[in-house]
């Protein structure tokens, strides 16, 4: 089906509703109801349906064509959103263009700059970890550029956002980790400005003053480059007279650098010390011993991004609206079984 | 140094030569002796140095960006190769675009154009499996966009390209485990048009043969999907009366699904079955058993392929020139122990 030639009253048709109802569902109008809505909505979707009075104009102007940036496609969380970003692209025919800031705010605003002046319909970007300001994001929207934040997002604007239960899925690990006899339990954070390492420090904290353990700031300690520091990160933990029994890492490139530091020391894995990360990068089910973690579904994270950007593109939807996505707890051998 | 402001004059001053020289250097005479010729070159691009009659009209139409295709991002080798291409790039203020295939024809079409559209200065393009057709690249150097191929390469088009000793790493790879007393080494070797694959087939077939090893087609299985097809490969191998001792991998995501298929059968590693990979992605360090497997520069393709694409957008070099990176054995615990 070529685009452009759907109309409204292909939606009706297949629906079968009225084209009046089909008009005043796209319209948004309060009178239709919300099923009635949303069905017309996803059939719009799935039929490719242009809003016909200004698809012409709007078609000219447009490239088909998206930009994301990411901070480190090395990362294979990242190149895994990337993944699902483009497959829903590639579905409505649309290319995609990507930039990596190298976790550098400095390149994230030359990122930004290529793209626009690439003149991709969209944004998809997940911010920089030395992002702090985001007059550049507040500047894309004035240019009414649709964009779209995803794991990486700040709550300083008003946007559609795509992030996971960082929080829940922290308060999850942690509380295993507990379950499974561990007491000294450590994270390994990311830097302090990370929001989603913010959040995953407040479910560590939450699952351990819900077992009634005090927090010990010694045993919190911030990875400023991630996975580079990681390494001393752990060292330093296990110097401590009072060492930690379990190590809860802000995401799994840490968690790896952290066992073989542990390794290193001859120290048991879970025996001795039980580790959990986040992420669940596809390493972690072949490192020995393999890494017990928390899921982020990334190619669903990145999917979901493609969705609502493109939904805003074609003008089917203009609310922001930020969708959080669930994880899981994969338990493997980094952890002690649970006492029956 | 703002760019542009350096002249010839700086150049000459640097050698401590004279003007004249440096101008006849850089336009290519041939009264300029090679020696004196590379080092004007070398300072020329030390110093961002901009042909002075042409940078005017040149820079106007610039966007200092280049477009960069890859199959496929999830791969570290090619975001490896990203990144050395990032780095070479943000030296100069060259903003980077990329874009990858999924190993599609048609969609390194679609991302071509799209590259293209986004007015790149130039183009560093890695084939999709795919990709049998160059007619696309030949149309890219009608535009006088300048282009730069790196690791799948074709021989249909005089560009410049970088690639890695692919042969020579193999048989480097097979002689090893020649000179470790295998005798049946199986190839798990990629799709059959992939020219790295039929690269490493040759070194492959070469150190057999110099070993009076006469090749046994029934050892060579091609993976049209590479790791997809691996597991069936290593299985369908197994499954032989007469078993393999070794498999030499096409790259290392391969051999990492044929470990794991080889530990489900119970067969001890190196002892019953020796692998070698290529590529030295980070996992196969951290797998256990840790990979042998021949290194690839990935970091200094990048760079490399990034280094002559930019010399070519500022005029420092027209020519097309072919680097090949050496490759390395490295040893783990997938192969055994030579006798001494």
């Amino acid at each position: 089906m070529e685009k452009g030639q759907v109309t409204i009253r292909d939606i009706a048709l297949k629906l079968n509703i009225s084209i009046s109802t089909v008009s005043r569902a796209l319209r948004g109008m309060a009178d239709v109801n919300a099923d009635t809505k949303k069905r017309v909505l996803e059939m719009a979707r799935e039929l490719n349906y242009e809003p016909n009075q200004i698809a012409q104009s709007l078609r000219s102007n447009r490239t088909n064509t998206i930009g994301i940036i990411v901070p480190d496609v090395q990362v294979h969380f990242f190149s895994s959103i990337v993944s699902g970003i483009q497959k829903v692209a590639s579905k409505v025919n649309y290319n995609v263009l990507f930039c990596q800031s190298g976790e550098s705010y400095q390149t994230e605003l030359n990122n930004l700059k290529a793209l626009i002046a690439s003149r991709v319909d969209g944004l998809l970007i997940s911010l920089s970890r030395e992002t702090e300001d985001i007059e550049h994001l507040l500047r894309v929207q004035q240019k009414n550029i649709p964009l779209v934040l995803f794991d990486r997002i700040s709550d300083d604007i008003d946007t559609s956002k795509v992030d996971v239960s960082d929080t829940d899925g922290a308060f999850k690990a942690v509380k295993y980790l507990i379950d499974t006899e561990c007491r000294r339990i450590a994270y390994l954070a990311g830097p302090k400005n990370l929001t989603i390492s913010n959040k995953r420090m407040e479910g560590y904290l939450h699952a351990l003053r819900a077992a009634g353990i005090t927090p010990d700031e010694e045993l919190i300690v911030h990875c400023n480059s991630l996975k580079e520091d990681a390494a001393g990160a752990t060292a330093q933990l296990l110097s401590l007279n009072n060492k930690p029994d379990a190590l809860f890492c802000v995401n799994d490139p840490v968690a790896i650098q952290a066992i073989q530091v542990i390794k290193k020391h001859n120290l048991k894995i879970p025996e001795d010390i039980s580790i959990i990360g986040f992420t669940d990068d596809p390493v972690s089910a072949l490192i020995e011993p393999a890494l017990t973690t928390v899921a982020q579904p990334s190619h669903e994270m990145g999917q979901c991004a493609a969705k609502l950007l493109i939904d805003q593109i074609k003008g089917y939807d203009g609310t922001s609206r930020t969708v959080t996505l669930d994880t899981k707890l994969v338990l493997r051998n980094t952890t002690k079984l649970l006492n029956p």
